[in-house]
């Protein structure tokens, strides 16, 4: 694997200079301008056409690498993509999905918070790349679909998932109704759909509370148990919540190349998984694939890209 | 304590005759209609004015009795107060609170579900009251209140996040911005504003969660401890996890009477100990003390109830 490292030029050769690298294949690519957190995401892509997220995407496009990783501002990596890399066709807006808990190890959800404020033809998306998800990491033939809402019966919910309801009932996938919150930790469907602004929200609780509630288990726990078991207990426990904490972040589902997020405060080992994640979705062509189920889906429930809006 | 079950007569009787009720005050109220799960809410009030929840809302509203409970459908709990027993002075709909953690034992989070859809000004009336309940539950003098959103900075959210955070900050309450979804278990700050739509999914999440987990410790210790210290801690992180599903329920905010609503699925401890709370709210006159501390706050916030809307 050859990697480029993408930013002010100076400053990465000053911390490689810190580091041994005798072996590998790193190149530095300048980018001048930076974007900090905080910053009008669309607004700073555009204006600065020299920030490391944007050269990157731009390398991207140019095929110059195979995919790339940022752990910058999600926004500004999601307009970069959109702007420069494109989405696949059918598919508005790029997506984040991963699993929440592996309790439901067979469960994504997903938006995780690329997108905020959907639109419900938004959700029947994110319902397919769902389910492309679990046929491609969980190996499920027919996933099922549920939407995330505060009741079980039909006309529950906000606006959006009233709506969404109706669009993913005539979508012809194997939608199973509204899922509750309880439903998730359950995996009583493969595909939990929710707007970024709830999935986002979700997963950072549920990330912490791994943190927290092993930090709890080990203290008061104390010495009434083998302390290496104890340890060895509280770390699966920290993993099995917040899956998320530990796998790094992964690529953005629906964009015509692999770009991925990293949590901006991941550690080295979550930057390192997050790489080996992207690595991953080159070698199985995850793009291609996408791109081929979308196409079927769609054209199996008749959308097209005017119909939806 | 004088009991008054609400319902169909016959039925509510057949049961109490298989139990020992000697030295209880128990009255039976004849309430001929039911309002079942899954019917639309303010029709169903609307078309049965028989229904035992709105039979028990009268009576609030009349002095009849200090204060109600039901595990109905909260739809139709919410619109029979509404319609019924009505609201305080400057708030327009009632609202569901309480903690959704111990391990943040002084964090209140609202809306739990009782508003799903919200518009920007009832985050403000959320603030304020969950203000209330810190000061009175927590004796916190003056709490701190966090918006939940996608990111910490201002700008950040959907619309609704966007233009509640411009009324917050100008609201004169002790607002510190945005919080996220691992702000919740950290107990960063003392009043969680959210839409009910978030707050229901988050609460149910963690209900189910405290459930799993602890389950979970029990399995996989097994016998590498005693069995009763696993026991005890097993029932303390439960507890923690999932206080809601230990409390029961309690009164809607903003009712100007007190009207509990409890889980559908509550066991008959949950049961009592949501009567319990309901006692208490009643003991300490938590509805005039609300009153009061509204009219106070938006007197200094120069809010009334045109303004806001």
């Amino acid at each position: 694997m050859e990697i480029f490292l993408v930013g002010i030029k100076d400053k990465i050769e000053n911390e490689l200079k810190q580091l041994d690298t005798a072996g590998l294949s790193i190149n530095v690519v300048e980018a001048k301008d930076v974007i900090v957190d905080g910053e009008q995401a669309a607004y700073s892509v555009m204006k600065k056409p020299e920030s490391s997220v944007v050269v990157a995407a731009k390398m991207v496009k140019e095929g110059k690498v195979d995919g790339m990783v940022s752990a910058g501002s999600t926004g500004a990596v999601m307009v970069s993509a959109l702007t420069y890399v494109g989405t696949i066709e059918g598919i508005e807006r790029p997506m984040a999905c991963g699993p929440v808990i592996s309790f439901a190890p067979k469960t994504v959800i997903l938006d995780l918070g690329a997108n905020v404020g959907c639109q419900p033809y938004q959700m029947v998306e994110f319902a397919i790349a769902g389910s492309v998800y679990a046929q491609t990491q969980f190996g499920i033939e027919n996933p099922t679909i549920g939407l995330l809402n505060v009741g079980a019966e039909e006309g529950k919910g906000n606006e959006l998932a009233k709506e969404a309801y109706q669009l993913l009932k005539k979508s012809g996938l194997n939608f199973k109704g509204n899922v509750e919150g309880h439903d998730i930790p359950l995996g009583t469907v493969n595909v939990v759909v929710c707007d970024g602004f709830v999935g986002n929200i979700l997963i950072k609780f549920s990330e912490a509370l791994g943190k927290i509630i092993s930090h709890w288990m080990v203290k008061e726990i104390g010495n009434k148990m083998d302390q290496e078991e104890l340890k060895k207990i509280s770390g699966t426990l920290y993993k099995t919540i917040s899956p998320g904490a530990i796998m790094g972040g992964g690529p953005l589902w629906g964009v015509d190349g692999v770009v991925s997020v990293a949590h901006g405060a991941s550690t080295a080992d979550q930057i390192a998984r997050t790489i080996k994640t992207t690595k991953y979705a080159v070698d199985v062509d995850l793009v291609s694939k996408l791109k081929s189920e979308f196409k079927t889906v769609r054209k199996r429930l008749n959308l097209d890209s005017t119909e939806q809006k």
